[in-house]
C-alpha cells in the first residue's frame, strides 16, 4: 500500500525467481504449501491456492491470513512445508512474524515484496522482488511471478510440465494488460458517473477469480472509497446472500475461464434477472486466445485486477475521493 | 433450512457416529479431510477445518463450498481422502453432487443431515443424522457431532488422545446452551429495539469462531433479515475493511477462547474505539470453565451460534420480519 515505486531490474527478478524454484526442487520433501499474507497481498495468494489444489496430487496448498497463521501455530508448518509470503512494503508486521514463525518451524520461506531490503525480505530465505507503478513490466507483478513460482513447484514435485507454458503465458501480459485497460476505460467512466452515490456494492466470483473480487471489495471499495462491500462466493450466493438481491442492489460479477465458470454463470444469470444494477465482467473478452487453452482460466485473474482497477479509478474520480485517502491507515498506531 | 423437524433417536445417532469413526480408523491411508457443504452447512465445516489443522501433523484439512469442490475436480480428493459433507434437508443439489463426485474418486464419504433418508444420505457411505428443533438434544446438533467425529479421526490417525475429552466436553452442552440463551435474552431484546432500522451490520471474528460470524452474516442477516452484511476476518480487518469503520457503522465482534483470541482482541479494541455501534460477545462469559481448558476454544463456536441466534430472533421480532420469510428460496427455480 506504500506509494514508493521501486524498480528492481528484470534480470535480478528473474534470477531470484530461478533461485527460489531451484531451492523448492531440491528440497528433500514437500507435502504442503502455505500461502500467507494480509489484505490485498492475501488476495494475491488465493489464485495460487487454486492453481496448486486443482493440479497437484500430493502437495496440498492452504491460503491463510498471516495473523491467523502465526497465532494458530499449526503443526502443518514444518520442514516439509514451503511457506510463500507477500507484503508490498515488506513491513507488514503480521507477515514478517509469519515468515519468522515459518522459518523457526523449519519451512522453506519465499517472499514477494516490492522492497528487497525490507524486513520481510530479511526474514525470508528467498526473496522475489516485483515491479510496481506506471513504468512496471506487466509480466513482473506479484501475481504473475507467483504463478511462475508455483508452476516450477508443480513441475519439480509433481512432474507436470508447466514451467515453459506458464512462462510463455505470463509473457503475453505486456500485450494483454493495456488492451484490457483500454477496453474498460469508457465503460468504467460511465460506471463511475452512474454509481457514485452507491453506499454499497457487492462483488461475486468463484475459483481463481475469487481473490480479485475479494481484493476489489476490501481494498478498492472498503479501504480506498469507504463504500460498503463484501465479496460473495458465487457458489455460496444461493445459500443465503442472494436474498439481499433486489432491483436496486449493485453487484459486480466476474465470469472467468477456469473450471468454476459454470458456478459463476449461474450466479450471473440469477443476479442479472433480479437486480438492475449489475456489472458483469467476462474474461472471454480479455483476448486470452493467445494463451494456451488450459492456462486461460488461471491467467484471467490478472486481467480482472486490471479491469476492476479502471472502475475503482472512475469511482474515485466521480466521487472526488482519491484512492490514496485514508482515515486510519498510516495515520495512527493500531 | 427446511422447517421439518425430524428426531433420529440418540442411540441411532451414537451408533452411526461410532460406525463412521471406526471406518475412518480402519482406512488404510488418510492424508486429507475435505469438509464440503453450502451456506450455513459450509459454516459448520469451518471450525472443523480449524480443529484439524491446528492439531494434526500429517492429515491436512480443507473446507470448501460444494459447488466449487465438484467443479474443481481437484486431484486432492482420492482414496486417501475422507470427505465430510452436510446438508440439513439432505437435498442440496451441490452437496449431493459433491458426495457422488467424492465417492467416484474413491474417497470415504461421511454426511451429516437431519434426514437420514435424504438423497445426501443415500449418496454417502456413512450418515450421521442430527437433531433439530426445540426438543433437540443440544449435544446432538451437527457442529457438536462433527467435532466428535474429527476427534475420533485425530485420535485414530494422529495418536492424539481426544475422544474421551471431546465427548465429555460436548456432553456439557445441554447445561451450557440454555444458560447462554438466557443470559443473552435481555440484551438481545434491547439490541433488536436499538438496531432495527440498520440497513447493514458487519460481523468480525477469527479462528474457530469465523464460521459463526459467517453464518450469522449470510444466513441470519442477509438471507433471513435482508440486512446487508459481511463477515470480516479479524486479521484481515486492518488491511482494508477497517477503513469503512465510522461512529455509526454497526459491528458484531466475537471474542473467542482459541489460539486466535489475540487477533480478535486487537480488532475489538480498534472497532470499539472508532464506532459507537458495536456489540462484543465474549466467550469468556459462556461458563466454559466446566470444560477442560484445552477444549474451551473449540467449543465456543457452538455457544456463539446460540447467543447470535438470540440477536437474530430479536431483530426479526422488532422489525416485523420473521426469520422464515424468503423472496427467492423455496419460491422459484434457480
Amino acid at each position: 500500500m506504500s506509494t514508493a515505486v521501486l524498480s528492481t531490474d528484470i534480470d535480478t527478478i528473474e534470477s531470484q525467481l530461478s533461485a527460489a524454484r531451484t531451492a523448492i526442487a531440491e528440497r528433500a520433501a514437500v507435502t504442503n504449501v502455505i500461502l500467507t499474507a494480509c489484505g490485498g497481498s492475501y488476495a494475491v495468494m488465493l489464485p495460487g491456492e487454486y492453481f496448486l489444489n486443482t493440479r497437484a496430487g500430493a502437495v496440498e496448498a492452504h491460503a491463510i491470513n498471516a495473523a491467523e497463521f502465526t497465532s494458530r501455530a499449526s503443526r502443518l508448518a514444518g520442514e516439509q512445508s514451503v511457506v510463500v509470503l507477500c507484503s508490498h512494503s515488506g513491513t507488514t508486521p503480521e507477515t514478517v512474524a509469519a515468515a519468522e514463525h515459518a522459518r523457526t518451524a523449519g519451512a522453506l520461506t519465499v517472499s514477494f515484496t516490492n522492497d528487497p531490503t525490507s524486513p520481510l525480505a530479511q526474514a525470508s530465505e528467498f526473496v522475489i522482488p516485483y515491479q510496481h507503478g506506471p513504468e512496471k513490466s506487466e509480466a513482473h507483478v506479484a501475481p504473475a511471478l507467483l504463478l511462475r513460482l508455483l508452476a516450477g513447484l508443480l513441475e519439480a514435485r509433481e512432474g507436470t510440465a508447466l514451467v515453459e507454458q506458464v512462462d510463455a503465458a505470463v509473457a503475453q501480459l505486456p500485450t494483454l494488460v493495456p488492451a484490457v485497460r483500454d477496453a474498460h476505460a469508457g465503460p468504467a467512466d460511465k460506471y463511475g458517473q452512474d454509481y457514485k452515490h452507491e453506499p454499497l456494492i457487492y462483488t461475486l466470483a468463484a475459483g481463481s477469480n475469487y481473490g480479485s473480487a475479494y481484493s476489489f471489495a476490501i481494498c478498492l471499495l472498503q479501504e480506498m472509497q469507504w463504500i460498503h462491500s463484501a465479496a460473495i462466493h458465487a457458489g455460496e450466493y444461493f445459500h443465503g446472500p442472494f436474498e439481499v438481491t433486489d432491483r436496486d442492489v449493485p453487484f459486480i460479477a466476474l465470469l472467468g475461464l477456469d473450471e468454476t465458470r459454470g458456478v459463476e454463470q449461474r450466479a450471473v444469470d440469477f443476479v442479472t434477472s433480479h437486480s438492475d444494477r449489475v456489472l458483469v465482467i467476462d474474461a472471454a473478452e480479455f483476448g486470452l486466445e493467445v494463451v494456451e487453452e488450459s492456462l486461460r482460466g488461471i491467467l484471467a485473474h490478472l486481467l480482472f485486477n486490471v479491469a476492476l482497477r479502471a472502475y475503482a479509478d472512475a469511482l474515485a474520480d466521480h466521487r472526488g475521493h482519491p484512492l490514496s485517502v485514508r482515515r486510519y491507515m498510516w495515520r495512527m498506531e493500531y
